[in-house]
Protein backbone atom coordinates (compact mmCIF):
# COMPACT_ATOMS: atom_id res chain seq x y z
CA UNK A 1 0.00 0.00 0.00
CA UNK A 2 0.86 3.70 -0.70
CA UNK A 3 1.84 5.87 2.32
CA UNK A 4 -1.76 7.58 1.67
CA UNK A 5 -3.20 4.88 4.16
CA UNK A 6 -1.86 5.63 7.18
CA UNK A 7 -3.62 8.88 7.02
CA UNK A 8 -7.08 9.38 8.86
CA UNK A 9 -9.90 9.79 7.09
CA UNK A 10 -10.30 13.28 8.19
CA UNK A 11 -6.79 14.74 7.05
CA UNK A 12 -7.86 13.25 3.62
CA UNK A 13 -11.24 14.63 3.29
CA UNK A 14 -9.28 18.07 4.32
CA UNK A 15 -7.08 17.40 1.37
CA UNK A 16 -10.01 16.63 -0.74
CA UNK A 17 -11.48 19.79 0.12
CA UNK A 18 -8.77 22.30 -0.36
CA UNK A 19 -8.22 20.73 -4.18
CA UNK A 20 -12.19 21.60 -4.50
CA UNK A 21 -11.82 25.34 -3.12
CA UNK A 22 -8.36 25.53 -5.49
CA UNK A 23 -10.65 24.87 -8.30
CA UNK A 24 -13.27 26.78 -6.65
CA UNK A 25 -11.16 29.93 -7.28
CA UNK A 26 -10.06 29.26 -10.47
CA UNK A 27 -12.96 28.71 -11.83
CA UNK A 28 -14.02 31.73 -10.24
CA UNK A 29 -11.21 33.43 -11.84
CA UNK A 30 -11.54 32.27 -15.44
CA UNK A 31 -15.60 33.58 -15.25
CA UNK A 32 -14.35 37.03 -14.14
CA UNK A 33 -11.38 37.33 -16.48
CA UNK A 34 -13.75 36.23 -19.59
CA UNK A 35 -16.23 38.34 -19.17
CA UNK A 36 -13.40 41.33 -18.80
CA UNK A 37 -11.82 40.12 -22.13
CA UNK A 38 -15.08 40.62 -23.29
CA UNK A 39 -16.05 44.05 -21.69
CA UNK A 40 -12.24 45.46 -23.21
CA UNK A 41 -11.76 43.36 -26.04
CA UNK A 42 -8.55 41.97 -24.64
CA UNK A 43 -7.21 39.37 -26.98
CA UNK A 44 -4.34 38.79 -24.49
CA UNK A 45 -6.48 37.93 -21.85
CA UNK A 46 -9.22 35.58 -23.51
CA UNK A 47 -6.09 33.45 -24.71
CA UNK A 48 -4.77 32.99 -21.75
CA UNK A 49 -8.54 31.67 -19.99
CA UNK A 50 -8.67 29.43 -23.00
CA UNK A 51 -4.56 27.91 -22.44
CA UNK A 52 -5.84 27.89 -18.37
CA UNK A 53 -8.84 25.64 -19.07
CA UNK A 54 -6.42 22.30 -18.92
CA UNK A 55 -5.83 23.14 -15.41
CA UNK A 56 -9.15 22.87 -14.09
CA UNK A 57 -9.81 19.42 -16.22
CA UNK A 58 -6.84 17.86 -14.91
CA UNK A 59 -7.78 19.18 -11.16
CA UNK A 60 -10.96 17.34 -12.00
CA UNK A 61 -9.60 14.05 -13.31
CA UNK A 62 -7.28 14.00 -9.95
CA UNK A 63 -10.18 14.88 -7.29
CA UNK A 64 -11.97 12.24 -9.38
CA UNK A 65 -9.61 9.44 -8.47
CA UNK A 66 -9.36 10.19 -5.08
CA UNK A 67 -12.95 10.39 -4.18
CA UNK A 68 -13.12 6.72 -5.87
CA UNK A 69 -9.93 5.36 -4.22
CA UNK A 70 -11.55 6.84 -0.81
CA UNK A 71 -14.87 5.53 -1.06
CA UNK A 72 -13.20 1.93 -2.29
CA UNK A 73 -10.09 1.54 0.68
CA UNK A 74 -12.17 3.46 3.21
CA UNK A 75 -15.68 2.63 3.20
CA UNK A 76 -16.99 5.52 4.61
CA UNK A 77 -20.53 5.57 6.55
CA UNK A 78 -22.90 8.21 6.29
CA UNK A 79 -21.46 12.07 6.62
CA UNK A 80 -17.71 10.55 5.59
CA UNK A 81 -19.27 9.16 2.39
CA UNK A 82 -21.57 12.77 1.77
CA UNK A 83 -18.53 14.50 2.17
CA UNK A 84 -16.98 12.08 -0.26
CA UNK A 85 -19.73 12.57 -3.27
CA UNK A 86 -20.14 16.35 -2.75
CA UNK A 87 -16.71 16.70 -3.56
CA UNK A 88 -16.65 14.80 -6.33
CA UNK A 89 -20.38 16.93 -7.88
CA UNK A 90 -18.85 20.23 -6.84
CA UNK A 91 -15.41 19.10 -8.78
CA UNK A 92 -17.51 17.96 -11.96
CA UNK A 93 -19.42 21.23 -11.25
CA UNK A 94 -16.53 23.54 -11.86
CA UNK A 95 -15.10 21.66 -14.44
CA UNK A 96 -18.36 22.67 -16.49
CA UNK A 97 -17.92 25.94 -15.27
CA UNK A 98 -14.30 26.09 -16.52
CA UNK A 99 -15.55 25.13 -20.31
CA UNK A 100 -18.26 27.50 -20.25
CA UNK A 101 -15.65 30.61 -19.77
CA UNK A 102 -13.37 28.99 -21.90
CA UNK A 103 -16.35 29.36 -24.38
CA UNK A 104 -16.92 32.54 -23.78
CA UNK A 105 -13.36 33.55 -24.03
CA UNK A 106 -13.23 31.71 -27.76
CA UNK A 107 -16.33 33.96 -28.48
CA UNK A 108 -14.60 36.87 -27.50
CA UNK A 109 -12.06 36.59 -29.86
CA UNK A 110 -15.15 36.69 -32.89
CA UNK A 111 -16.34 39.60 -31.84
CA UNK A 112 -13.06 41.53 -30.84
CA UNK A 113 -13.18 41.82 -34.98
CA UNK A 114 -16.53 43.49 -35.05
CA UNK A 115 -17.68 46.53 -34.72
CA UNK A 116 -17.64 47.30 -30.72
CA UNK A 117 -21.26 47.08 -29.40
CA UNK A 118 -20.63 48.34 -25.60
CA UNK A 119 -24.55 48.44 -24.49
CA UNK A 120 -23.79 44.63 -24.99
CA UNK A 121 -20.97 43.61 -23.67
CA UNK A 122 -21.47 46.24 -20.74
CA UNK A 123 -24.57 44.12 -20.02
CA UNK A 124 -22.18 40.84 -20.36
CA UNK A 125 -19.90 41.99 -18.26
CA UNK A 126 -22.69 43.45 -15.42
CA UNK A 127 -24.38 39.71 -15.55
CA UNK A 128 -20.78 38.01 -15.86
CA UNK A 129 -20.17 39.67 -12.15
CA UNK A 130 -23.61 38.57 -10.78
CA UNK A 131 -22.67 35.13 -11.58
CA UNK A 132 -18.75 35.55 -10.22
CA UNK A 133 -20.44 36.69 -7.19
CA UNK A 134 -22.69 33.62 -7.00
CA UNK A 135 -19.67 31.20 -7.36
CA UNK A 136 -17.44 33.34 -4.16
CA UNK A 137 -20.64 32.75 -1.97
CA UNK A 138 -21.65 29.34 -2.79
CA UNK A 139 -17.73 28.13 -2.48
CA UNK A 140 -17.74 30.23 0.93
CA UNK A 141 -20.82 27.90 1.54
CA UNK A 142 -18.85 25.10 1.31
CA UNK A 143 -15.96 25.97 2.75
CA UNK A 144 -17.52 26.73 5.72
CA UNK A 145 -20.52 24.46 5.52
CA UNK A 146 -23.06 26.91 6.34
CA UNK A 147 -26.11 25.53 5.29
CA UNK A 148 -28.15 28.74 5.21
CA UNK A 149 -25.69 30.85 3.21
CA UNK A 150 -25.96 27.64 0.05
CA UNK A 151 -29.44 27.95 0.23
CA UNK A 152 -29.35 31.79 -0.24
CA UNK A 153 -27.59 31.21 -3.24
CA UNK A 154 -30.14 28.47 -4.30
CA UNK A 155 -33.01 31.17 -3.47
CA UNK A 156 -31.24 34.22 -5.69
CA UNK A 157 -30.94 32.16 -9.20
CA UNK A 158 -33.66 34.07 -10.30
CA UNK A 159 -31.73 37.29 -10.38
CA UNK A 160 -29.29 35.97 -12.66
CA UNK A 161 -32.27 34.41 -15.00
CA UNK A 162 -33.91 38.29 -15.05
CA UNK A 163 -30.13 39.54 -16.02
CA UNK A 164 -30.32 36.63 -19.26
CA UNK A 165 -34.21 37.96 -19.96
CA UNK A 166 -33.17 41.30 -19.94
CA UNK A 167 -30.51 41.00 -22.24
CA UNK A 168 -31.82 38.44 -24.82
CA UNK A 169 -34.98 41.25 -24.98
CA UNK A 170 -31.65 43.96 -25.57
CA UNK A 171 -30.24 42.03 -28.33
CA UNK A 172 -33.45 41.18 -30.28
CA UNK A 173 -33.98 44.63 -30.49
CA UNK A 174 -30.14 45.12 -31.20
CA UNK A 175 -30.55 42.33 -34.20
CA UNK A 176 -33.46 43.67 -35.86
CA UNK A 177 -32.43 47.64 -35.22
CA UNK A 178 -29.60 46.31 -37.47
CA UNK A 179 -29.57 42.51 -39.13
CA UNK A 180 -25.64 43.46 -40.07
CA UNK A 181 -25.11 42.97 -36.09
CA UNK A 182 -26.92 39.33 -36.25
CA UNK A 183 -23.99 37.56 -36.31
CA UNK A 184 -22.07 39.13 -33.70
CA UNK A 185 -24.99 39.45 -31.86
CA UNK A 186 -25.50 35.79 -31.93
CA UNK A 187 -22.12 34.75 -30.25
CA UNK A 188 -23.20 37.31 -27.49
CA UNK A 189 -26.39 35.45 -27.48
CA UNK A 190 -24.23 32.13 -26.57
CA UNK A 191 -22.58 34.19 -23.76
CA UNK A 192 -25.35 35.28 -21.98
CA UNK A 193 -26.68 31.73 -22.18
CA UNK A 194 -23.01 30.58 -20.73
CA UNK A 195 -23.69 32.81 -17.70
CA UNK A 196 -26.91 31.59 -17.11
CA UNK A 197 -25.87 27.98 -17.34
CA UNK A 198 -22.76 29.31 -14.54
CA UNK A 199 -25.27 30.63 -12.72
CA UNK A 200 -27.13 27.23 -12.69
CA UNK A 201 -23.99 25.05 -11.84
CA UNK A 202 -24.06 27.22 -8.35
CA UNK A 203 -27.58 26.12 -7.74
CA UNK A 204 -26.74 23.00 -8.16
CA UNK A 205 -23.38 23.59 -6.20
CA UNK A 206 -25.71 24.36 -3.46
CA UNK A 207 -27.88 21.35 -3.87
CA UNK A 208 -24.75 19.07 -3.12
CA UNK A 209 -23.84 21.32 0.24
CA UNK A 210 -27.17 20.72 0.73
CA UNK A 211 -26.87 16.43 0.40
CA UNK A 212 -23.63 16.70 2.59
CA UNK A 213 -24.89 19.28 5.09
CA UNK A 214 -28.51 17.02 5.57
CA UNK A 215 -28.11 13.84 3.93
CA UNK A 216 -31.01 14.80 1.82
CA UNK A 217 -31.18 15.40 -1.76
CA UNK A 218 -32.85 18.94 -2.55
CA UNK A 219 -36.36 17.97 -4.42
CA UNK A 220 -38.16 21.46 -4.01
CA UNK A 221 -38.48 22.82 -7.52
CA UNK A 222 -36.54 25.48 -8.25
CA UNK A 223 -37.33 29.33 -7.69
CA UNK A 224 -36.79 29.35 -11.39
CA UNK A 225 -38.24 32.21 -14.30
CA UNK A 226 -38.98 30.29 -17.55
CA UNK A 227 -35.52 31.75 -19.62
CA UNK A 228 -35.55 28.32 -22.24
CA UNK B 1 -27.69 -6.25 5.65
CA UNK B 2 -30.29 -6.07 2.44
CA UNK B 3 -30.69 -9.11 0.43
CA UNK B 4 -28.93 -7.40 -2.27
CA UNK B 5 -25.48 -8.46 -0.74
CA UNK B 6 -25.94 -12.14 -1.51
CA UNK B 7 -25.83 -11.81 -5.07
CA UNK B 8 -22.21 -12.02 -7.13
CA UNK B 9 -20.81 -8.86 -7.92
CA UNK B 10 -21.03 -9.63 -11.74
CA UNK B 11 -25.06 -10.13 -11.20
CA UNK B 12 -24.99 -6.92 -9.57
CA UNK B 13 -22.91 -5.20 -12.37
CA UNK B 14 -25.26 -6.71 -15.27
CA UNK B 15 -28.47 -5.42 -13.29
CA UNK B 16 -26.45 -1.51 -13.62
CA UNK B 17 -25.99 -1.86 -17.38
CA UNK B 18 -29.15 -3.09 -17.51
CA UNK B 19 -30.59 0.17 -16.10
CA UNK B 20 -28.25 2.56 -18.40
CA UNK B 21 -28.92 0.45 -21.45
CA UNK B 22 -32.91 1.89 -20.32
CA UNK B 23 -32.30 4.71 -19.82
CA UNK B 24 -30.12 4.81 -23.13
CA UNK B 25 -33.47 3.83 -24.96
CA UNK B 26 -35.33 6.51 -23.22
CA UNK B 27 -33.32 9.10 -24.03
CA UNK B 28 -32.75 8.19 -27.51
CA UNK B 29 -36.38 8.19 -27.91
CA UNK B 30 -36.60 11.54 -26.17
CA UNK B 31 -34.40 13.21 -29.12
CA UNK B 32 -36.03 11.53 -31.68
CA UNK B 33 -39.64 12.87 -30.21
CA UNK B 34 -38.30 16.07 -29.28
CA UNK B 35 -36.93 16.75 -32.98
CA UNK B 36 -40.51 15.26 -34.50
CA UNK B 37 -42.65 17.38 -32.42
CA UNK B 38 -41.10 20.76 -34.15
CA UNK B 39 -40.88 19.29 -37.94
CA UNK B 40 -44.80 18.49 -37.27
CA UNK B 41 -45.79 21.35 -34.93
CA UNK B 42 -47.05 18.56 -32.54
CA UNK B 43 -48.01 20.13 -29.40
CA UNK B 44 -49.02 17.31 -27.61
CA UNK B 45 -45.97 15.45 -29.03
CA UNK B 46 -44.03 18.33 -27.02
CA UNK B 47 -45.96 18.15 -24.18
CA UNK B 48 -45.09 14.09 -23.20
CA UNK B 49 -41.59 14.46 -23.98
CA UNK B 50 -41.37 17.42 -21.26
CA UNK B 51 -43.48 14.76 -18.81
CA UNK B 52 -41.24 12.09 -19.54
CA UNK B 53 -37.90 13.49 -18.87
CA UNK B 54 -38.66 13.12 -15.00
CA UNK B 55 -38.49 9.44 -15.80
CA UNK B 56 -34.35 10.05 -16.84
CA UNK B 57 -33.98 11.56 -13.52
CA UNK B 58 -35.00 9.66 -11.31
CA UNK B 59 -33.27 6.63 -13.42
CA UNK B 60 -30.19 8.91 -13.29
CA UNK B 61 -29.91 9.42 -9.11
CA UNK B 62 -30.92 5.60 -8.66
CA UNK B 63 -27.62 4.43 -10.81
CA UNK B 64 -25.57 6.32 -9.00
CA UNK B 65 -26.85 5.59 -5.40
CA UNK B 66 -26.39 1.87 -6.76
CA UNK B 67 -22.88 2.74 -7.91
CA UNK B 68 -21.66 4.61 -4.92
CA UNK B 69 -23.21 1.50 -2.74
CA UNK B 70 -21.01 -0.98 -4.74
CA UNK B 71 -18.08 1.00 -4.73
CA UNK B 72 -18.48 1.03 -0.70
CA UNK B 73 -19.22 -2.10 -0.13
CA UNK B 74 -17.97 -4.69 -2.56
CA UNK B 75 -14.67 -2.49 -3.17
CA UNK B 76 -14.40 -3.61 -6.45
CA UNK B 77 -10.61 -3.45 -8.35
CA UNK B 78 -9.60 -3.01 -12.01
CA UNK B 79 -12.50 -4.34 -14.29
CA UNK B 80 -15.27 -4.35 -12.04
CA UNK B 81 -14.47 -0.77 -10.83
CA UNK B 82 -14.19 0.74 -13.97
CA UNK B 83 -17.50 -0.47 -15.36
CA UNK B 84 -19.20 0.64 -12.32
CA UNK B 85 -17.44 4.34 -12.53
CA UNK B 86 -18.23 3.82 -16.42
CA UNK B 87 -21.95 2.94 -15.69
CA UNK B 88 -22.14 6.36 -13.47
CA UNK B 89 -20.88 8.84 -15.97
CA UNK B 90 -23.04 7.17 -18.72
CA UNK B 91 -26.11 7.85 -16.89
CA UNK B 92 -24.97 11.39 -16.07
CA UNK B 93 -24.77 12.12 -19.68
CA UNK B 94 -27.94 10.35 -20.62
CA UNK B 95 -30.11 12.56 -18.03
CA UNK B 96 -27.73 15.72 -19.68
CA UNK B 97 -29.29 14.55 -22.76
CA UNK B 98 -32.95 14.07 -21.90
CA UNK B 99 -32.43 17.47 -20.28
CA UNK B 100 -31.53 18.95 -23.65
CA UNK B 101 -34.57 17.19 -25.24
CA UNK B 102 -37.20 18.64 -22.67
CA UNK B 103 -35.46 21.62 -24.17
CA UNK B 104 -35.58 21.61 -27.29
CA UNK B 105 -39.65 20.48 -26.87
CA UNK B 106 -40.27 23.56 -24.85
CA UNK B 107 -38.59 25.45 -27.43
CA UNK B 108 -40.75 23.85 -30.02
CA UNK B 109 -44.01 25.03 -28.58
CA UNK B 110 -43.07 28.70 -28.88
CA UNK B 111 -42.28 28.34 -32.87
CA UNK B 112 -45.07 26.19 -32.84
CA UNK B 113 -47.29 29.66 -32.71
CA UNK B 114 -44.87 31.23 -35.38
CA UNK B 115 -45.24 31.13 -38.80
CA UNK B 116 -43.99 27.81 -39.90
CA UNK B 117 -39.87 27.98 -41.18
CA UNK B 118 -39.94 24.24 -42.69
CA UNK B 119 -36.81 24.70 -44.22
CA UNK B 120 -34.69 25.15 -41.00
CA UNK B 121 -37.14 22.60 -39.02
CA UNK B 122 -36.52 20.30 -41.86
CA UNK B 123 -32.63 20.83 -41.13
CA UNK B 124 -33.24 20.50 -37.42
CA UNK B 125 -34.85 17.29 -37.92
CA UNK B 126 -32.25 15.58 -39.79
CA UNK B 127 -29.62 17.38 -37.63
CA UNK B 128 -31.86 15.09 -35.04
CA UNK B 129 -31.81 12.26 -36.85
CA UNK B 130 -27.86 11.95 -37.08
CA UNK B 131 -27.63 12.64 -33.60
CA UNK B 132 -30.25 10.49 -32.50
CA UNK B 133 -28.40 7.35 -34.33
CA UNK B 134 -24.93 8.35 -32.82
CA UNK B 135 -27.04 7.62 -29.69
CA UNK B 136 -27.97 4.34 -30.73
CA UNK B 137 -24.68 3.27 -31.79
CA UNK B 138 -22.61 4.15 -28.65
CA UNK B 139 -25.46 2.67 -26.95
CA UNK B 140 -24.68 -1.11 -29.16
CA UNK B 141 -21.03 -0.41 -28.43
CA UNK B 142 -22.04 -0.18 -24.80
CA UNK B 143 -24.02 -3.24 -24.82
CA UNK B 144 -21.97 -5.22 -26.84
CA UNK B 145 -18.42 -4.28 -24.94
CA UNK B 146 -17.22 -3.50 -28.64
CA UNK B 147 -14.73 -0.66 -28.45
CA UNK B 148 -14.20 -0.30 -32.18
CA UNK B 149 -17.93 0.17 -32.45
CA UNK B 150 -17.40 3.42 -29.54
CA UNK B 151 -14.38 4.88 -31.19
CA UNK B 152 -16.04 4.67 -34.76
CA UNK B 153 -19.15 7.06 -32.72
CA UNK B 154 -16.12 9.30 -31.21
CA UNK B 155 -14.34 9.79 -34.57
CA UNK B 156 -17.80 10.86 -36.40
CA UNK B 157 -18.59 13.77 -34.07
CA UNK B 158 -17.26 16.32 -36.81
CA UNK B 159 -20.38 15.24 -38.95
CA UNK B 160 -22.71 16.18 -36.63
CA UNK B 161 -20.59 19.77 -36.24
CA UNK B 162 -20.40 20.18 -39.79
CA UNK B 163 -24.37 19.77 -39.55
CA UNK B 164 -24.55 22.52 -36.96
CA UNK B 165 -22.36 24.83 -38.84
CA UNK B 166 -24.81 24.62 -42.02
CA UNK B 167 -27.69 25.27 -40.02
CA UNK B 168 -26.44 28.22 -37.98
CA UNK B 169 -25.51 29.35 -41.46
CA UNK B 170 -28.82 28.71 -42.71
CA UNK B 171 -30.42 30.84 -39.71
CA UNK B 172 -27.89 34.18 -40.52
CA UNK B 173 -29.42 34.21 -43.79
CA UNK B 174 -32.37 33.57 -42.84
CA UNK B 175 -32.71 36.65 -40.08
CA UNK B 176 -30.95 39.27 -42.06
CA UNK B 177 -33.51 38.64 -45.31
CA UNK B 178 -36.32 38.71 -42.84
CA UNK B 179 -35.59 40.61 -39.58
CA UNK B 180 -39.24 39.75 -38.21
CA UNK B 181 -38.00 35.88 -37.77
CA UNK B 182 -35.28 37.03 -35.43
CA UNK B 183 -36.92 35.76 -32.36
CA UNK B 184 -38.02 32.54 -33.82
CA UNK B 185 -34.78 32.05 -35.17
CA UNK B 186 -33.19 32.27 -31.81
CA UNK B 187 -35.47 29.08 -30.41
CA UNK B 188 -34.07 27.03 -33.67
CA UNK B 189 -30.33 28.67 -32.79
CA UNK B 190 -30.48 26.73 -29.57
CA UNK B 191 -32.17 23.42 -30.88
CA UNK B 192 -29.36 23.30 -33.01
CA UNK B 193 -26.82 23.93 -30.41
CA UNK B 194 -28.64 21.36 -28.04
CA UNK B 195 -28.41 18.74 -30.66
CA UNK B 196 -24.46 19.43 -31.05
CA UNK B 197 -23.91 18.84 -27.43
CA UNK B 198 -26.14 15.81 -27.29
CA UNK B 199 -24.03 14.60 -30.45
CA UNK B 200 -20.89 15.29 -27.65
CA UNK B 201 -22.66 13.38 -24.59
CA UNK B 202 -22.18 10.71 -27.50
CA UNK B 203 -18.60 10.99 -27.92
CA UNK B 204 -18.19 11.37 -24.11
CA UNK B 205 -20.28 8.61 -23.61
CA UNK B 206 -17.61 6.65 -26.51
CA UNK B 207 -14.98 7.89 -24.02
CA UNK B 208 -16.50 6.47 -20.65
CA UNK B 209 -16.54 2.77 -22.39
CA UNK B 210 -12.78 3.50 -23.76
CA UNK B 211 -12.15 3.73 -20.26
CA UNK B 212 -14.13 0.68 -19.29
CA UNK B 213 -12.40 -1.61 -21.66
CA UNK B 214 -8.79 -0.29 -21.36
CA UNK B 215 -8.65 1.09 -18.44
CA UNK B 216 -6.91 4.30 -20.01
CA UNK B 217 -8.63 7.67 -20.08
CA UNK B 218 -8.62 8.75 -23.78
CA UNK B 219 -7.22 11.78 -24.15
CA UNK B 220 -6.16 12.32 -28.15
CA UNK B 221 -7.61 15.42 -29.02
CA UNK B 222 -10.82 15.33 -30.39
CA UNK B 223 -11.11 15.23 -34.23
CA UNK B 224 -13.45 18.81 -33.34
CA UNK B 225 -14.71 21.15 -35.63
CA UNK B 226 -14.85 24.81 -34.92
CA UNK B 227 -18.41 25.32 -33.51
CA UNK B 228 -18.21 27.85 -31.02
Amino acid sequence: MNNHIVRTYGEELDQLSAEVMLMGGLAEAQVADAVEAVARRDVALAQSVIERDRKLDELERDVERKCIRLIALRQPMAADLRKTVAAMKIATSLERTGDLAKNIAKRSLVIAEAEPMSPLTRSIERMGKLVSSRLRDVLDAYKSGKLEMAMAVWSSDTEVDEHYNALFRELLTYMMGDPRTISACTHILFMAKNLERIGDHATNMAEHIHYEITGEDYVEDRPKMSTL
